[in-house]
């Protein structure tokens, strides 16, 4: 770690030797399979991008000039030589962020993690630039060849291209994802088509290239199947920057420093937006990053930095249970189909897709056209099922309100990593979403606490053909199955403490919360109250069932894993002041407002999430007293 | 009108003779001028795409074949011949709405009047017809060339080219907008450039041409701007077509029926995706359209049919308020600039525009770019005024969250026609505003009541620069100032019925419910009861001092033009809830649910609104007679 300890400040790096760059790359991949291997993250993207950090920041002067990483969990070389080096509590509380951050830096722009949004930035930057005459400073944008994919890049595009004034570079980091392996050989076919282009011609050059390296059977498929994709992904935005009147240098080496710096340099020289594209590996410099067919470590948890083997157990219980209900259903009902946005494996779609190839759409990163496809398919006779991340089904509110439940389509929307995710930081929250989509008329949600209701949940919403439903779960561990002990019209009852003339509290569980709401009852129940504990696993709309247990009660608690303004419990507490129902509510989960990245106990307990906290609330606002007696 | 009198289905389009196709065209364009005169409607779009929509139905078989219509206001022709002949009441209750609907007819499919949807619905319908095994049918989508510039169209293009086993046919509406003198000597250059292509050369293509027909001054720049955008808008799709694999054809002359039908039957003929582009000129064939400069008679109220003058004055006093304040801000604030999305003439910032070109971005219909650009900006100290209308704001939802809230930019959006629109269906509602932007961390939103409110809320907005601000106002009249004549902690106090020991009621007005609010004050006042009136104007978040003000009564009216779940009544409910202030919250508004075409003030009526109705309510929930007494 000899160059990489001297480097403080982009100028260090500007002031090394051509061979000094070399030489810090290779320091830089070492520190991040060790550094990323003790604490998860980004390892793949971040591996794959060294050598074209180095040089933008030899050839820009950040601050000065502004650079905006798309996604941004791509950023850890850039943390690296802009000061920042201490990664050992990396996206952990008073740790370093896992995406660029202006509280840490003066070099970080945009902390948003949402795909396709750097271009969109940067042209805002650009054109404030001009406005305000500061004509000699550059702005550079870092964006995926995957999130070209989506609208915003487009639109984008539309803006940057009609504006000849701006100093704007923008760097499509093509990774070629599954398909690295023909990268190589595409990379100089490219260089071919930018005289002769045609889509058809590189797929035959492809088709011949495979045949004569003769992979076998299935991998010969699913390169050609890549290839074909990734021969889209990569002509077709040169072609349209070309027809958009945008200057296009490449495609570039970009493990190459110096070519990527004189294309840079090039770049700078214009002073007009222009596109630069570099080729990368994903996971390049680390062995079992490059023979991971899947997503070459796009991100790992904790792992053995020889062998690249988990250290921990998989958290993703929820989408395993998802994933198997799913390849049922599909058995038995030929009209049920799937999409996703560019996740068909973390969303746990990949089980579905081999079964069932022909009723499975991956639409790249496009959230908005997924949810429109999907209502086009339910007018046309199928069952769509839309599996996101909550997170990002925020991108296609319209399309869900307009669309979908306009269109009385029925469509189901499975969200994954549903509430509190903790690590990623606040833009990867999916908090917003049962705010969101309780204004969405029609709409039925359900977020079950456990893999019985899951299965059921997601029968259920499949059963639904006019209107769109919805189910939700979090990233959080799945817990054993919590049996209900009754139900009442449809709302699971799932425990019932004390007895006698206590004063009588209703507490809601709504999906994660369920667990801690069974804490709460029994911690009351300590306190001499008498408690009911229900989960009515379908809360949108509230059920009327729920508002009548209310009216029952002296006192509700709402907790759900999502914000408190607009969600289950505030919308209880509005149906019971609808319906003269008398009994206050008091809603429990997440406040207005982001939320750093910390681990999800961490933020619970910031919260008063915990059952402790709650039950302290609940009493204080019952004027009871807060130390336990015997119940 | 003695063929379009005979046409009941496309079946009796079939049978027409080529010549019979002409004159059906001169009757329909007669007849659209003569009805929409009288009813107010989207009379340029549809004169532009008679014979277009006419060739569609002899060449395709709806509704076996699905025709899906972008924006869908240029339906009219195909409700003609689709058996809906009826325009006396065209978006009037209880008469044909202005979009397709499918309660009117099997042959209509999207309702959406939200722009770039169209080839996502039809990727969708198009999927699903591979996958039903109905692999005879074809979908056909219409889309504008303005809508081509929504990142929606864009991440359809990338699916649709994948799919080279569906009958798509695309056609692109080019109606070359205001540029249209210049789109004939367009079409033969692009025919040209399908072999030469590049954006320069038509560029120069275009200044010689201009430079030979020698307009004057600003009308050349005009041209050739237009033209740029032209030249833009119209090879940028055709070289992105064939960079994705799409099959193309064209360009067209949307008016040769003949040559459309040939056109159109080549696309089906080729049973994969293909793209027809077709020249059409907006308000074809009405001398005051096509004389028309601006939007060639886009949307128009009733006018003569002769003249093509206005028969009712403007009802868009709200806007006009917003352009002069813009100006004004605009002359003191160098750093401020103003956003819009394809609207600049609608939402008021022409005038601006004019004043200052270089300060004034159209990022074309491309909502998300519009606010994230607009975050951009706001990093590098501008503070941009994002100008749409209320329920396009929609589309930017994320952004708004990820890109703005948490960035802390300084972003201001004026949104027009927010709240009850009426006529343009349940889409154009602008009624999701409040309860949507509720939940973005940070945001404070202005609902002003009148002139002199609007005029300060704006002010106000643009100088806070750490935070998204919001100031919406409704399609309904300007009504006169309503002066406050007390003021507690900001909000304002404008009215006091009564005296004594009556039970109190607080009325809290929203935006432009306040002079209902002062209304429902009187009449509750009439019923002897004391009564304050109060319109807090920045209504997110709920402001303190309404908390305090709701605990001092005995009972809370809110009232708001916008959804009553998750809206600023329901917030303020649970703000008091929080606060443990027991006062009872009755929050008035608009119910969730779609709105169907007809007046606002029947709108209103319905969902008792009016402050006859409102009293009536409060009366009940406070146990009072409903007869009114001597107050």
């Amino acid at each position: 770690m000899g160059l990489l300890a001297r480097i403080e400040s982009p100028a260090d790096v500007r002031r090394l030797t051509a061979a000094q760059v070399d030489e810090l790359a290779a320091e830089i991949r070492e520190f991040l399979v060790q550094s990323v291997s003790r604490t998860g993250g980004h390892l793949g993207p971040n591996l794959g991008v060294v050598e074209l950090t180095l040089a933008m920041h030899r050839v820009f002067d950040s601050p000065r000039d502004s650079m905006v990483f798309d996604t941004g969990h791509q950023a850890y070389v850039h943390k690296l030589v802009t000061g920042r080096k201490d990664f050992a509590d990396l996206r952990k509380r008073g740790g370093l962020s896992g995406y660029p951050s202006r509280a840490e830096s003066e070099h970080d722009i945009v902390e948003n993690s949402h795909a396709s949004t750097a271009l969109s930035w940067a042209d805002g930057i650009a054109k404030a630039n001009v406005v305000r005459g500061r004509t000699d400073r550059h702005v550079v944008a870092v964006i995926g060849d995957g999130a070209l994919t989506g609208g915003m890049a487009w639109e984008a595009l539309n803006n940057i291209a009609a504006g000849h004034d701006r100093r704007l570079v923008i760097v499509v980091n093509d990774n070629g994802r599954s398909y690295a392996p023909t990268i190589g050989g595409l990379a100089y076919a490219l260089t071919a088509l930018r005289t002769t282009r045609g889509y058809e011609n590189v797929l035959s050059w492809g088709k011949k290239t495979l045949k004569r390296s003769g992979p076998p059977g299935r991998l010969a498929y699913d390169a050609l199947h890549g290839l074909k994709k990734g021969v889209k992904d990569i002509v077709a935005p040169q072609g349209m920057f070309e027809d958009l009147g945008l200057k296009y240098i490449g495609p570039v080496d970009g493990h190459d420093t110096a070519a990527v710096e004189r294309a840079l340099a090039r770049a700078k020289a214009f002073g007009g937006p222009v596109i630069v594209h570099v080729i990368t590996e994903k996971g390049r410099g680390y062995t079992p990053a490059e023979q991971d067919l899947l997503d070459r470590f796009h991100a790992v948890g904790r792992i053995h930095p020889e062998t690249g083997l988990p250290i921990a157990p998989s958290r993703f219980g929820w989408t395993s249970v998802f994933a198997d209900e799913m390849v049922r259903i599909g058995r038995r009902r030929p009209d049920v189909v799937a999409v996703t946005a560019a996740m068909l494996a973390p969303t746990g779609l990949a089980p579905f897709a081999t079964e069932f190839p022909h009723r499975t759409f991956d639409v790249g990163i496009a959230e908005q056209h997924a949810a429109t496809s999907a209502a086009g398919m339910a007018f046309a006779g199928l069952h769509p099922v839309v599996a996101v991340y909550a997170t990002f089904l925020n991108r296609a509110f319209d399309q869900v309100v307009m669309d979908v439940a306009l269109h009385k389509a029925g469509v189901t929307f499975v969200l994954d990593r549903a509430g509190i995710t903790g690590d990623d930081g606040a833009s990867h929250n999916g908090m917003w979403d049962m705010a969101m989509l309780s204004v969405v008329p029609g709409l039925r949600l359900a977020a079950p606490r456990d893999e019985p209701t899951l299965r059921a949940a997601l029968r259920l919403a499949v059963d639904v053909d006019d209107a769109p439903t919805v189910v939700r779960y979090p990233k959080s561990p799945l817990v054993d199955p919590i049996p209900a002990i009754d139900t009442v019209d449809g709302v699971d009852v799932l425990a019932r403490h004390g007895a006698g003339t206590a004063r009588d509290v209703l507490v809601v569980g709504v999906g994660a919360l369920v667990p801690s709401a069974l804490g709460v009852g029994e911690l009351l129940a300590a306190h001499g109250l008498r408690v009911t504990v229900v989960d009515p696993r379908w809360v949108l709309p509230v059920p009327e069932a729920l508002v009548k247990l209310a009216g029952e009660h002296d006192h509700v608690v709402t907790m759900e894993d999502g914000l408190v303004d607009g969600g289950v419990g505030a919308l209880l507490a509005q149906r019971a002041r609808e319906a003269r129902v008398a009994t206050p509510v008091q809603s429990v989960g997440v406040p207005l407002g982001f939320l750093d990245h910390a681990t999800r106990d961490q933020i619970v307990a910031d919260l008063r999430l915990r059952p402790e906290d709650i039950v302290r609330d609940v009493l204080v606002a019952l004027n009871e007293p807060t130390a336990p007696t015997e119940g």
